[in-house]
């Protein structure tokens, strides 16, 4: 890796100051670069223009800076280095300004099974790479400019082939919109039901704390829908008075549930007489094991039902893209939010995103991911059954995560929680997911909500021998 | 490049209907995939996937599957390509859903001058691209999940050297926030001076609409601050009971100015004396041709001032990354303000640019940019003294932007924007960043503004051309 000092970097420095002071040019340099060194500014280490460059820079002798150099070297605030120039001595320069009080963002963990998450060893870097290559060989130039809020149009165009295909997603590319991840999708859409009037939104009684949060950080009140072995109560929505409801309807989160078609019948016949919106939480829709997947619920009514895709669970989280289908009717007012949000996102991962699909290599990778992902749950279950046969695993056999139920009589969730740590395991427990509701708690058995996608391969048998020992407490 | 189906994609079907209507297996599949090209969900050309893959998925005989293909195929739905296996025939598939009615986004423009954007076609794809292939090359797995909000420490670590050597800012990474552009980065702020009170932000009298916008979006009035040749006057900021100021000290948009010394003081006085916030937008501080270039303001207090910076400009907006250095106390509001827009900013591009910067490809870039931006002004000056020396080219040499005042009795803004658009020509007028105010607007010849550094070099002279013309009129 070359350094940018076999060039000489930008460096600021003020010599006005000095100068106002009585100070000659030569003078008024070693002032500004002591002053740079002893606030802290340039850190021990940090490289110097050559004499050269800055003397262009500052429209003054070569000389100057050359003796200006030498005398701060012989006061020991420089030092020269063999191939590197001019380099910030290390003795008796101050540390920056101390760090801002932050909270530590996650404890040590030694097995991670937490839901939400793929496995990040997996992710495609060489073929991404190689997308990226092909997709700035031919990208046109404005490309890399203020472009369209919704995204770029060769990712928009692979998305409507890819969800037509893939989920049965009935939409277009003028209806499509490139967000950073599910949570910008269902931010913007807040703000929108927001300006129109709606105060609440129905969710599931379990899903995930993030959104609960983003959703009430926009101004709207969340009202909890029962969940049963057919899926949400979307027969109860009518009373609710939400002007939106958000489902995860192929495999419910966490409780891994999907809803049955009565049900997504009675969700959009609501929105429909209501007047309101669906938005369908697509999160894992690529990893389904059994022989029928059940494509989008958006294909029964798209004017009435966002779908709502991401990139976090079939290739990173750390990409931030997602994308909205949304009804003809909201294209124009989400787009505006967008555009006051961000204006769009990030070019360079929208185009290779659209080469990534339109190459096959998006496929190919998530029927890899699926095989592995299949594998884990079936490893999980047998392991389960042979070391804790007592404890039921709940839900289809989809997505990234699995629920456990503990037999009556077993430790609490709490408790759960705190032996975990001790054992250097994360996950989750059903009640950690429940939404905020005025109705007491039902009563269940203890229960877990386990990422089998988390680990890397290499640490997955001793993650699942982790998760053992505390069931078996 | 390869396509998805000489593998075979995966092909959402649902059998379940035709089953429930009695039908065996290849009679629910001719029907499901009937189905799915009479609504256009599978469009002309598309790939399907192998009858083996196929018969894999669904869990039936393979023959089933091959059999459906063929009777599809006699009755013209499918057909059977060298090479590409079996597509959907192109007669008779109906157009997807009609597009939802979006405006245009832009007229026809031959001559790009338009202020506020770089040189597209300069974007270095291939240094960025080599950037990227060292970090995906070394950056470690968790990078891809969910990580600090602020961003990457790797880019943080990076940006907090470069803008203390750069533009003498005073921070480290702990106090640095990566957000999505300079838009996300003031909307962010403003969503936390809303949470903080704040009611209403001073911003110049002069700026870019889109930045007034996303002020507003956020609840927050404005007030403008009158410019004269010292700068926004920052004196008068005390009788505005403003929370917050907006300010562009390095070189004012779009006039030009720089924020004298005893203006900028002035503000750091007004904003510790009010508990006030100062936001410093520094969009073009990589530009400036003059030899004695203006540091950061946020050097004078960084406990009351947010550095906001861009690579909009030094790179593409299309990067759309930003970064806030941030007092100590402002982090954290701030971070979880980011959390909950959007979690944090895409991680192969922070990386990247973490890289690009690091290696010194970053000051290079910047470097021959400055040149070129430096020869295109003078270029400018130049042809206006020959063919129109009745103009005046205000402002300090800086940025990719120059204001033309036109002599008295030349055409009114409003008129010269309408021949500029029948010549083809894209730029803007004085009175369009005009802030929304109450006052009067002042007596004031009219004036253009031109942004020099947005048309590819090969194009740049017949802009200049189009812009004498008009000036001419």
């Amino acid at each position: 890796m070359e350094s940018w000092a076999t060039f000489g970097g930008d460096l600021h420095l003020d010599l006005t100051a000095g100068r106002a002071r009585g100070l000659g040019l030569r003078a008024a340099l070693e002032d500004a670069l002591r002053g740079a060194v002893r606030t802290g500014r340039l850190p021990a280490g940090t490289r110097l223009p050559s004499s050269r460059e800055l003397s262009r820079d500052l429209g003054i002798a070569r000389n100057t800076v050359a003796e200006a150099y030498s005398q701060l070297s012989a006061e020991g605030w420089l030092a020269s280095r063999q191939g590197s120039g001019t380099v910030v001595a290390e003795r008796g320069t101050p540390t920056a300004p101390g760090p801002a009080a932050l909270p530590p963002r996650t404890p040590a963990v030694r097995h991670d099974l937490m839901p939400g998450r793929p496995d990040l060893s997996r992710f495609p870097r060489s073929a991404w790479l190689a997308a990226a290559r092909r997709a700035l060989a031919t990208a046109p130039h404005e490309a890399f400019g203020y472009t369209d809020p919704r995204g770029r149009i060769e990712l928009r165009r692979a998305l409507a082939g890819y969800l037509a295909r893939v989920r049965g997603v009935r939409t277009d590319p003028e209806r499509l919109l490139v967000c950073a991840g599910y949570t910008q999708g269902l931010g913007l859409l807040c703000e929108v039901l927001r300006e129109q009037g709606a105060a609440t939104v129905a969710v599931e009684e379990f899903g995930l704390p993030p959104q609960q949060e983003v959703i009430t950080a926009k101004g709207l009140a969340t009202v909890p829908l029962p969940l049963d072995a057919a899926g949400a109560r979307t027969d109860l929505l009518a009373g609710t008075g939400a002007g939106a409801a958000v489902l995860t309807p192929a495999h419910q989160f966490p409780t891994g549930v999907p809803l049955r078609a009565g049900r997504r019948a009675a969700a959009v016949a609501w929105a429909r007489e209501a007047g309101a919106l669906l938005v369908e939480d697509d999160y894992d829709g690529e990893f389904r094991y059994d022989r029928q997947p059940v494509g989008a619920m958006q294909a029964l009514d798209p004017e009435r039902v966002v779908y709502a895709g991401t990139a976090s669970k079939s290739l990173a989280p750390g990409l931030r893209l997602g994308w909205l289908a949304l009804p003809a009717d909201l294209v124009g007012p989400v787009v505006r939010r967008k555009e006051l949000a961000d204006g769009q996102c990030g070019v360079v991962d929208q185009l290779t995103l659209a080469e990534l699909i339109a190459s096959g290599a998006y496929d190919r990778h998530v029927r890899r991911s699926r095989l592995q992902y299949r594998r884990r749950r079936d490893r999980l279950v047998e392991v389960l059954a042979q070391r804790a046969p007592e404890v039921r695993v709940t839900g289809m056999a989809a997505g990234l995560h699995a629920v456990l139920e503990l037999p009556p009589g077993s430790l609490g969730e709490d408790e759960l929680l705190r032996h975990a740590q001790w054992l250097g395991l994360s996950l989750n427990t059903l009640g950690w997911c429940r939404t905020p509701s005025d109705r007491p708690p039902a009563d269940r058995p203890p229960t877990l909500v386990i990422g089998y996608g988390t680990p890397p391969d290499h640490l997955f048998e001793a993650a699942l021998e982790a998760l053992c020992t505390l069931v078996r407490l």
